[in-house]
């Protein structure tokens, strides 16, 4: 029985299908230019060609939105600018091409992983997927083919790969566990989206695992067990089963009301990324948007995305959810999150640095830009803008002065836009939730961004391993600043939200909703289990226990007492 | 007319002495190792000998504390590590005993430059001193003697070197011009630690005036005007008296109390780095000391420092200050500031990193030797122990249990310690803040750190040039955390000070005042004034202000308040 981390809910009882990808060597070996520059181009071609293959046998199984990976894929070996630079180190210092991609690789790869932006965490576990393909070809290796799998397995591997899971057919694929990763690596992504059961950071499995040696996967508390007796398979067929209802039952909630089992009403939101994002959202039953991210565009691109391929998604976005309220949250970008056209100053503390609208208010050309995208777009839908970052009432009064120019601009140029478009923020910084009673006489909402909020109202990066343990979304200090900014909200008549990672916390629902949170946005694939959450409650008895919880001193008390009153 | 900034107040009326350094130019030259080691062992011996002249010639004119820099410069030139690593450079790249030699004061300025603390920065100005001294010896290049001035004068520089400043006369030098520097740069602390009257900062000077022009250096206001008339002469002159009366008449309240005009009482305290700095706390009127940072014992020192240094050090302090209160932070260490002996790990956001109270309930060897030391001073004064960059309640409690475990294990030992060590601690994380009540429960009071304080409620580092503008002492957030701090510890009857540039602030002391602040601790030099101000105020009026304040929306809005209030 081996303890790992539950990255995708579920059961599954199967066999082993143990994928062991090849072990790259790599050492600097001197070579001809020339000669290394025909295998570099050799591998190339065989990888493209991979790519399209992977592509077309996923062409029915994958939705377009799956699909779209491997055309990212291909992006990335057909990069002029990445090839350049491996073809330069093969030319300027006369060595193997596997060495050169390698060293160009890391430094992509380190760069992408540094940044606290899941989008760009895709894109570094694309160019490690791509270019570990190009290595394997560059050295004759062969790479296993997943979608040859054509009966029920549960996969025990190191780590997916973005092909990898592209490629599992769900059908057979009842789960995988990996050794490595954790909730927010890129294989446990894949898994929540693909809806298949997943153990990740299980540690070494493979040295002492068997090919068709059978498993049980319990993804919904990270165990895993191999050979088990037959009570324990009985057992969790059973378990599995209950899960499998639970998880029908939700399916009936899709277009049922929000509300408490005293008539309190709140609103269930979605998180998007892209367009493609908005179908997942619908699906499960989502209300609105309650953030769209506005990073894709500009990271998806080799230059500023310009007004017009903003319109357009925007507009779709808004168009799909109409009349649903999305809640467009402007470029936050900046200090750790850098793009390869806007280099900025090295920042001894990029997380208290020039990013979000700190660099808007700074370089409002590319801030007037996306304004202007999204005033075009706002006839089509429901438009709410929400800045990034806010510290002050000044920068708010200086953001909202660049939408109200640019609507001046607009009108003279006969451009349409609508005339109820929200202007709100996000708190997240501790300065502005103590002071929301005031912001909120000039902003229309709020919306909570928890990660940072916590980060900086505990004065701890939570990349940080050594200072992580101060990540406490259930500190009552965190409540408290959250409670503050609801108050504040209400007490002008402005309605509050969360997009941060709390808000899908099903530990943490009962909490918000006891403190007054109006919309709580979230991944989509947790709306349907948080409106779950939301009918079985009393919002009457969840305000008494969020006042209880105020007034305890620590984590743990507040942990204890959910567990006391939730679990009676 | 020229502007620059105002380092150290004071009014001088006088002819200008122009103080020009040698220019080095150092350029990578490949030469015998053997011949550059020689270079270098003879501007080794110069340097030394300089060193040691100026301090003779010192003897009388400067205190024990200010001779105290050459010993410092002595070590230095002295460093095996420091000396060994250019010696290293002239070996392994037989290169120019120059080049060397600023090639590693270079790295060590760097270093101990981008440090957020004054010993730091002092250490990196002794650095530069000394190797700009071995360089000038090298290269053969005279450096000027300031000690040599016979008459009055206003000097003209650069910038002034620790060397300079050590040798300054105050019956001749009336006050100094640089053209760079801040408020926080070497020469401007030592401006205000010697009374010398300073604009710093003021651009490029050198080569437009000429050595026995007439000057006026108004330090108050930070104008410095060449060549005056007769009339702005006998202007500048008498504003020189009224200041100088205004500092004479502060001097009377080196005994007064610290007392509103309607009656209420708060404790001035001085902030201290070493014991050296006692001395001008209690000449300033200090009643206490409200911050003595500890760094510099760690800092001053190959190694860690051991229980019996430690001993000796905070044994004065406390000896000197009986029977007032001593209030010592442990170690505030980690992140940006590291000690050369005491490796961590690269962090991508230091100031939101492994640090301080973290590092100490980390490395409990590091924290229980302090612990101890400081226990078994504690019977030779009033001893408060304070922890910084606490962020939850169970920090304190860990820190608290040591520091009880340490009491248990001396009391074995047959060790006395005092039985009334208060345990408080910083509040300079907005977490902390928000909840001070429930802190003030198990805390005997509290310090408010108002840098880190605002920095992490903004989410702005203020050495990051780009986001400054959002170190904003007078915000209404910043002002509601400090007034949550107060209420916390007032609710259960424990006091709440403050240790952070704002507590000496003019401008801040009336607002303090309001909010209930009872403590106010600075540097000696600001103490007076302080007394000054609070004595000319009345609570009443200020409490009445301070409510105000917190419902303002903007800092402008809380500076036009102070200002139409206190300038009626």
């Amino acid at each position: 029985m081996i303890k790992g981390i539950a990255a995708s809910a579920g059961i599954a009882v199967s066999k082993v299908f143990k994928l062991q990808h090849p072990v790259l060597n790599i050492e600097k070996v001197d070579s001809d230019a020339s000669v290394e520059l025909k295998r570099l181009e050799d591998a190339l071609e065989l990888t493209k060609n991979d790519i399209r293959i992977i592509k077309e046998k996923a062409v029915g199984k994958l939705s377009d939105e799956e699909l779209a990976i491997f055309d990212a894929h291909l992006m990335v070996a057909e990069d002029p600018e990445f090839i350049g630079q491996i073809q330069e180190i093969i030319n300027s210092e006369s060595v193997n091409a596997d060495y050169a991609t390698n060293q160009v690789a890391t430094m992509f790869i380190g760069m992408f992983e540094g940044m606290d932006d899941p989008y760009f965490k895709e894109r570094a576990a694309d160019i490690k997927d791509v270019t570990y393909r190009m290595m394997c070809h560059i050295l004759k290796l062969q790479i296993p083919d997943l979608s040859a799998i054509d009966h029920e397995v549960v996969i025990v591997a190191e780590d997916l790969t973005p092909s990898d899971t592209a490629q599992l057919d769900r059908r057979y694929v009842k789960g995988f566990v990996t050794e490595i990763g954790g909730r927010t690596s890129h294989s446990a992504i894949m898994a929540r989206s693909l809806e298949i059961p997943a153990v990740v950071g299980a540690g070494k499995l493979l040295d002492t695992v068997n090919h068709d040696d059978e498993i049980i996967l319990d993804a919904l508390s990270g165990v895993v067990i191999f050979n088990p007796t037959a009570q324990q398979k009985e057992e969790y067929t059973q378990k599995g089963a209950e899960f499998m209802a639970h998880k029908e039952s939700l399916k009936v909630l899709k277009d049922a009301k929000s509300e408490t089992t005293d008539g309190h009403h709140v609103e269930l939101a979605g998180n998007i990324g892209t367009p493609n994002d908005v179908d997942g959202v619908l699906n499960n039953g989502g209300e609105g948007i309650g953030l769209y991210r506005t990073e894709f565009l500009y990271m998806d691109a080799a230059e500023l995305p310009n007004e017009e391929d903003q319109y357009i998604a925007y507009k779709k976005v808004l168009e799909i959810m109409a009349p649903r309220r999305v809640v467009v949250r402007t470029l936050d970008i900046g200090g750790d999150k850098e793009l390869p056209y806007l280099k900025f100053p090295h920042e001894m503390n990029p997380f208290l640095g020039y990013r979000a609208i700190r660099l808007c208010l700074d370089r409002t050309d590319i801030f007037r830009t996306q304004v202007r995208a999204l005033l075009r777009a706002s006839v089509h839908g429901t438009l709410s803008i929400m800045f990034p970052m806010i510290a002050t009432i000044q920068e708010f009064r200086d953001a909202k002065a660049i939408v109200e120019d640019e609507k001046k601009n607009l009108s003279k140029e006969g451009v349409e836009f609508s005339d109820s478009i929200e202007l709100g923020m996000m708190v997240e910084i501790p300065a502005a939730a103590v002071l929301a009673d005031q912001f909120a006489k000039e902003a229309d909402f709020f919306s909570i961004g928890t990660n940072d909020l916590i980060q900086y109202s505990m004065a701890a990066d939570r990349m940080n391993e050594k200072v992580s343990y101060l990540y406490q979304p259930y500190s009552p200090s965190i409540l408290r600043l959250v409670k503050m900014t609801i108050d504040g909200a209400h007490k002008e008549g402005k309605w509050c939200g969360m997009c941060g990672e709390m808000a899908g916390d099903e530990k943490a629902i009962p909490l918000l909703l006891g403190l007054g949170l109006d919309e709580f946005s979230m991944s989509a694939s947790s709306i349907l289990e948080a409106r779950s959450i939301v009918r079985s409650l009393s919002y009457g008895e969840m305000k008494e226990l969020a006042d209880k919880a105020l007034n305890l001193p620590t984590t743990e008390d507040v942990l204890a007492l959910l567990d006391a009153t939730l679990n009676k």
